[in-house]
């Protein structure tokens, strides 16, 4: 009796032992436990170009020479979206995440100094994650121009985020010499990063606007409902695609906008709860004024057809510092923690 | 006593659920179990622009205009590489993924039709998987032209994979309509993946060898040692990566390489076990006796050089069928199989 016993404490053992185990495979921190993972494209359309003579190339020193004829149909305008399903999920609807202008997914994956970003965290939390790549930028691709994209692409300096995002103090603040950059004073920026970020940075058109929209859209046919994270260019696309599918988007988490949706249409937005971030400087800066203004406007607009939003200015809850890119900055984990508790507070979290 | 043993029982019972489930958990075709995952972006350079006039765009319909000054330093020709460490490694190095011309890492990804790709059966193996977008593709970004890069980018028709690689018949095999497309009998290439597939190719340059070269060795200086896995236009990369870091590439797997590595030095490869993998239907194409009358030359001078490659035709072995791309095929399970086998049975799977 007493070795049975003994046998059955064992067995407890073992038991509280794998338990123990599987539960931190499990836990924030530990581990990601996926179900899947995976990515598709989604959206587009095809163009026929005709009229250009044909060319023969070698792709490669040694190659074998490859016939090309420019004429012909092309896919273009195509969306890529990268997908992490966790085991367990905890998000009661998947969580896309759309980036600013200039930039892909890469926004929301590991920082530009080495830490783990949104996707991650959020992952880490138990959302379904949608990470992708707008509409000519990253693994979306890009078509020819002038032929099929109207103007040319932007590139942009290294000196030009620093001075515009409020990294660094405006105009002038940007040196290549990294010990010569004039930082906003308590910048949460990861200054050992901004190089890297550099590297981020992908060309992009301004003359896209429609393409970039159908594309979402497409993507939010197929994965919603959902909720919404958006950066910076994506506001108008995020705000315009919840207009157009009021029911699919149950939440709306807008960090930085640059700009708003469709302001005759506020009323569609009136049940879908919205969470609007601003960093700190703002009033530092020539055009975040602006920018911040209409977008107060556009919620005042939402409330009045009797929608809900909130309005967090990082700063004024104590949350001091960031740049344009809460979601890099070296307090991106505060930022995220506070974005959670506002979604576990809408009910979108179980 | 009777009690007692059906306590144990019961307690055994709850042992093996429990064991069971971690188990599953962890095995393939189950969960994912990541330690963690991420990005970053690696080498390139920057470059000097001037004597441009400067211009004020407007970003979006409704934003606030932005001064763009053309002129100043900008981040070229880095390299963006996704990693996912599983919790428990088994691969005794990591594995890199490099792509083919006018593709990303997606190539690895989800296949074309939806199933798993070969990032998530080396992952689900237990290998930490490195997979990249070479310079100038994808979220690698690319460079402006003709100011950094040389000559202008190409762009493939809907028509020119499926004539190309294996998939259709040759010249006049595609039709935009997929009722009316000719493809070789047998083919393994998912019918209904191969608009998707186009959604996936991105814009490339034939000028951009040398930049490439230089981001994967970078890449191959942080990452290996490592084994690396190969596809296409790749092919000389890799080769030349392990000639140039013999001590630091444990093994290569080609898969139908484009081109091979500097025949001069093919002594540096002597001690680097070598897989190199053939689809169906290469005597059926213009272009593709060539070139792996080109790959079976090169391999004959390491083997004279004292070196070990396995070549396999796959129809030769009875897998019949692959295109130009065995990752996205319908058999990719298999081939991918057979690339796990070999690295095992060279010693490289714990």
């Amino acid at each position: 009796m007493k070795f049975t016993a003994k046998r059955r404490l064992y067995s407890l053992a073992v038991v509280a032992a794998v338990f123990g185990h599987f539960q931190n495979a499990q836990a924030a921190d530990e581990s990601i436990n996926l179900k899947t993972m995976g990515s598709f494209h989604i959206g587009g359309r095809l163009v026929e170009i005709s009229g250009k003579p044909v060319k023969e190339m070698l792709f490669s020193a040694g190659g074998v020479p490859v016939r090309i004829d420019p004429n012909g149909t092309y896919q273009v305008e195509q969306m890529y979206v990268q997908y992490f399903i966790p085991a367990q999920e905890r998000g009661s609807v998947p969580l896309l995440m759309w980036h600013g202008g200039g930039f892909t997914g890469v926004t929301y994956e590991t920082t530009p100094d080495g830490r783990e970003g949104w996707v991650n965290y959020f992952l880490r939390k138990g959302w379904a994650v949608y990470n992708s790549d707008a509409v000519e930028r990253g693994r979306s691709g890009w078509a020819q121009y002038p032929d099929i994209f109207k103007g040319e692409p932007v590139f942009l300096t290294t000196a030009n985020p620093f001075e515009r995002f409020r990294i660094g103090g405006g105009e002038g603040s940007f040196s290549q010499d990294p010990s010569k950059r004039r930082y906003l004073p308590g910048n949460q920026f990861p200054a050992d990063g901004y190089d890297n970020m550099m590297k981020q940075i992908v060309p992009r058109w301004t003359t896209t606007d429609d393409a970039i929209m159908a594309a979402y859209l497409a993507e939010v046919d197929k994965v919603c409902p959902c909720v919404i994270l958006f950066h910076s260019q994506a506001g108008p696309f995020a705000f315009k695609a919840a207009q157009a599918r009021p029911d699919k988007v149950k939440a709306l988490v807008a960090v930085e906008p640059a700009q708003v949706g469709d302001p005759d249409k506020v009323a569609a937005l009136k049940a879908i709860p919205t969470l609007m971030i601003y960093g700190d400087f703002i009033d530092k800066d020539r055009r975040w004024p602006t920018i911040r203004k209409n977008g107060l406007a556009f919620v005042e607009k939402i409330r009045t057809a009797g929608g809900s939003v909130d309005v967090v200015d990082l700063p004024e809850i104590g949350i001091k510092g960031n740049s344009h890119f809460p979601m890099m900055d070296r307090n991106n984990r505060e930022v995220a923690d506070l974005i959670q508790k506002w979604l576990g507070d809408k009910g979108l979290y179980r």
